[in-house]
């Protein structure tokens, strides 16, 4: 029978797994497909960079275009991550007649309208479910199981090093600083964990989730992100007085005519099943009308399974090359003419309660001038504890609010900066979750 | 363009969900699929029933093979449930070229095999994703994205009546018999609960769910069944005071050549995520050599989620009958003809803890003889409790062992009841997850 054949950009981690993979499984796989499916050309960057991948050495080149322009690919799987040159060989290989599995949320979140296109334009299939939280089957559930739903809402940790990071704090009282060097050392953080700690890598997948869930392009400049690096031990240790544990959340929801996306630490309660989501995994949470609640949690990142994403998408495009319907179901499931243009909610209309730590000398009146700047912008306080008590020394006060709009917060706490009480910066973090909203 | 012709066996709680799920998403439906959907024969039993579902009553029938054999029906919902007439009518249908897309966990558990190799030979499309865990992806996770990988296990709660039971039985401190009565009355318990407390319905799902993810037919008989019947106030306090929670499990693992398939209460450890899962939810555990472990968390049954489930799948047949790909990706992955015929192993060579509670009089030599008897079989005992000391009453005595055969526990029991010292039957929990086996 004829083979389906793969060509590979990027020969890392994932491109590794992807490799051993096939070499371990190719039996059974060829038993699922109804064909032998055969790695025929890899791309790398280095030729002379040793490799435990199973991968006969004949198959490299160090021309990504090799790949892409090869008569002999059907499938091109593109693992080598980045913008440049991913965009330009994801669609030379579309242009070629390719099948695309990609891995690369980047690229999907700030080229994604233009690839979808070119997909559809061309008739060929683009696999992306290794692009967001690795084996968790969160896009082929939104483009299957839960077709028939309006999808209300999606949320929850999407980065692993970030939530890794974030559970050792947790667990050792140690900063932000001492883990970060710790996951670099076992290999958790990259060497630059910008994506990671700044919640950027969250916010191009959570962009990708509500492109999907919403069927609307999302523009990835309008998607409000912020990272965990300002999380410090004493904030883990008071949401965990007020029964919270702080994740990093990438959320996505319905809002009115308007989308919510944004990325951002928050407070959840304990008994939300995502706040005792912890290490590397991820965890997604599906609102739909009908299906209810659906929660996926696993593996988010690594060899195994990404090369389980990528090669499930994989077996998805064999099966429909070999007995039909190439091409004919858009990526984003409608096509991409008939997307709604839903405009991205300003995160200074996002309602929410908040948790704010002040720095402040312990002296009367201070508290006072606080709550008055708060009252005045309409923010209620919910709770209030002041904790530190030594001559002289700043003390914190931890507040929480109900339900405001994050415009009406800024104000205050602008009033707040201009009264010149606070000795270091205030702390903000959403409260999510808990029902009042 | 051609609309994709639905007819319906059975409109009960799922049906109205569905023919609800059709009424408010037909439009959002047609966009995703490129043809509209409709429903235009249902087959009831009482014509004369009130119904809230938005059906036009001519297309009602009392009469389920004018559904079948209707020349206007493209798929077939069998939401009716049952061995009999599903079975038959389900046959005719696939005869008649229908796809089918079905609920009926019961049928697929004892009939499976020949259903598949009916719907094989016909070249028709089969959804059962409605058939376990309601809006859960697990069906769907498995033959597609975690397509790519040996499964190693699934495992879960995959009942949620008996979960519902269990948790408010945790909850409230209350007995069996009372949860129960007040769940009837809630409506999350059926008048005849036999298949949700005595576990057959967990085993219906799991047979599937093996079947499923190792390939293998699954003698239905052979699931070893218990259920939570027997589990008592006290137990639940016990479980607690070890770290543990007792959940209704459905479990099915590879063991060597064989497979282990069973249903039974067992504790599990807090920190396993499974233990959280409470209410009448269900998750599933999935352990792919590369996708890792994967956890799938929702509603397992109602009409919303049911309905979603269900509609998902005619999403799918509707898809590839528009685009091509009907009929060539056999229901249970590979073909019938080429699944292997793996044995399923008796329960009695389980390895497992176990947890035991002898009721026992509270005298001198009583636990010698215990651990005496146990220690023969070659069982070792990890920790011991004993509560209770009233003058000429019995005490329970509490023992956790370490891995042991099941098959050497049942000599060790039989040996102790010989000795004629308990005052009760001796509970046996099995404890599963805590990484010793």
């Amino acid at each position: 029978m004829k083979a389906i054949r793969i060509g590979m950009i990027g020969c890392g981690v994932v491109g590794g797994g992807v490799a051993d993979l096939l070499a371990r499984r190719g039996k059974d796989l060829a038993a699922r497909v109804g064909a032998p499916i055969e790695l025929v050309k890899v791309a790398v960057r280095d030729m002379s960079k040793r490799r435990d991948a199973p991968i006969d050495e004949s198959i490299f080149t160090t021309n990504p275009y090799e790949v892409v322009d090869s008569q002999d690919v059907d499938v091109v799987l593109e693992v080598m991550g980045g913008q440049d040159p991913a965009l330009d060989l994801t669609l030379r290989a579309v242009k070629n007649g390719k099948h695309i599995v990609t891995a690369n949320k980047h690229l999907l979140a700030l080229h994604g309208t233009q690839v979808y296109e070119a997909v559809e334009t061309a008739g060929v299939e683009l696999g992306f479910e290794a692009a967001v939280a690795g084996a968790v089957p969160i896009i082929r559930s939104l483009k299957g199981a839960f077709a028939a739903n309006r999808i209300e809402s999606v949320h929850g940790i999407v980065n692993g090093t970030g939530n890794y990071i974030l559970s050792r704090m947790a667990d050792e009282g140690k900063t932000f600083d001492v883990i970060l060097k710790d996951a670099q050392k076992l290999g958790y953080a990259e060497a630059d964990p910008t994506f990671d700690v700044e919640g950027i890598d969250s916010a191009h997948k959570i962009a990708i989730l509500a492109s999907l869930a919403f069927e609307t392009p999302i523009d990835f400049d309008a998607v409000y992100t912020e990272g965990i690096t300002p999380i410090t031990p004493e904030d883990i240790a008071m949401a965990r007085e007020f029964g919270h544990r702080i994740k990093l959340l990438a959320i996505a929801k319905r809002a009115g005519d308007e989308v919510d996306v944004r990325v951002h630490p928050a407070m959840i309660p304990v008994t939300d099943p995502i706040a005792n989501v912890n290490g590397a995994l991820n965890a997604v949470e599906v609102e739909g009308d009908f299906a209810g609640v659906n929660m996926l949690v696993g593996p988010g990142a690594g060899a195994g399974p990404t090369a389980s994403a990528v090669m499930g998408d994989v077996v998805d495009i064999a099966r429909k090359m070999l007995h039909g319907g190439v091409g004919r179901t858009p990526p984003m499931n409608v096509p991409s003419s008939s997307m709604k243009k839903l405009k991205t909610r300003s995160i200074d209309k996002t309602l929410s309660r908040y948790y704010l730590r002040f720095t402040v000398p312990d002296t009367p009146g201070v508290l006072a001038m606080i709550a008055g700047a708060l009252g005045e912008s309409g923010i209620s306080i919910a709770s209030m504890i002041q904790r530190g008590h030594e001559e002289d020394k700043p003390v914190s006060v931890v507040l929480t609010t109900h339900t405001a709009m994050e415009a009406d917060l800024k104000k205050a706490l602008a009033k707040i900066g201009s009264l010149n009480v606070c000795a270091a910066p205030t702390v903000t973090i959403r409260i999510e979750g808990d029902g009042e909203e």
